[in-house]
């Protein structure tokens, strides 16, 4: 796959540094209602992996402190300020790219469904459902991957589902993240149930605006 | 405290990337009987910060992964091969060193006390307590902090509690884990409760060897 010529130049120069964000929102299917995981990807235009979709990202700015660049990469490849954003990993296997050592640290950031509906495709970037979001460029399938589990780890026991969403939520709108994330149906009452034994989420007076007879209740998060 | 030609520099130098490893090991003092935690540092024999204490680290080589370098600090600071060891952070604030910019990708290990006993000082390498580990060289008394801040979060319910100890353990023994990562006394009649419903963990046929009357029952861990 490589020859002798590349791993020889490829053992003599210093790692490069390069920083990619993985973006995540939930958007909803307006005639299923059920809600999916969508990410932005940037087509590729330069080699290696020309025409290729990747991660946004890019090399690390000399007056840019990390979590400034992922930013950057946010904005640049959404328009959108972070409202999460935090470091995942950093990878730094040999092959990752076949023209340099490369290592690159990934932040993940997770936007609101009204924020992802601002973000329109542009002729090179492009929203795609987590699940049919493979054959990219480098070892980005797997960087991917590697973020939905942890995504699905912290779901379950922290305050990130609450991200999704936005200031005021209905149990509904909460359990669609949740299945959503971890890819599976959950039981609407036992749901109900379960949350409302949870300590970090707060009845609101207020109800969900709209013509129904019974408006459903709007909750608050109320944790760190 | 920087002088502008040190920022010109900073500014048109790629950032340099390190690994470093925080290795943590548990202590218990044979007097008191109360565990700690300690971990070694070397100190720096050149500039910047020469003659201070720092977390064990350098260059990344070419020719290893991140994971590989960081059993390699292990090993050149402790001669141990890893048990636990896993990615913690990266840390790329602009002003980490006066004399470069700097991004450091950090690991974190724990070895068991009987591991951590075999490794001697020696004129470079020194053990100190967490609790008195500080003006280290660089930001390391902030990663040290940092290090402390997830092994708190991770003991409390994960499996890290178990990598501190040997294949077989006493409740003690775990209690004392518990002890000295969140730095608080805990009931031994509740602890012990709280253990038993635990799925993670397993009472064995064996009992700790000496010369008690009523030797403790050894436990091992079944989790993942």
């Amino acid at each position: 796959m490589y020859n002798s010529a590349n791993v020889a130049e490829r053992q003599s120069q210093a790692p490069s540094l390069a920083i990619s964000t993985v973006i995540f929102a939930l958007r909803t299917d307006p005639s299923s209602g059920a809600s999916e995981i969508w990410l932005p990807l940037v087509r590729r235009i330069r080699q290696p992996h020309l025409g290729k979709w990747a991660l946004p990202g890019g090399p690390l700015g000399a007056r840019e402190s990390l979590q400034d660049a992922a930013a950057r990469n946010l904005r640049e490849t959404t328009a959108l300020d972070p409202t999460y954003l935090e470091q995942l990993y950093a990878f730094g296997g040999l092959d990752r790219s076949a023209t340099q050592r490369l290592v690159s640290i990934v932040y993940w950031a997770l936007v609101r469904p009204d924020q992802a509906d601002l973000a329109r495709d542009s002729e090179n970037v492009r929203w795609f459902r987590a699940s049919e979001a493979v054959g990219l460029a480098f070892d980005h399938d797997e960087i991917v991957a590697y973020a939905l589990e942890r995504l699905r780890g912290k779901v379950t026991y922290g305050s990130v589902a609450y991200h999704f969403l936005g200031d005021r939520f209905t149990l509904a709108q909460l359990r669609g993240v949740y299945e959503a994330v971890l890819g599976k149906h959950l039981d609407p009452a036992n749901f109900r149930r379960q949350l409302r034994s949870a300590q970090d989420i707060a009845a609101t007076d207020e109800v969900l605006q709209g013509g129904r007879n019974r408006p459903p209740r709007l909750y608050r998060y109320t944790g760190p």
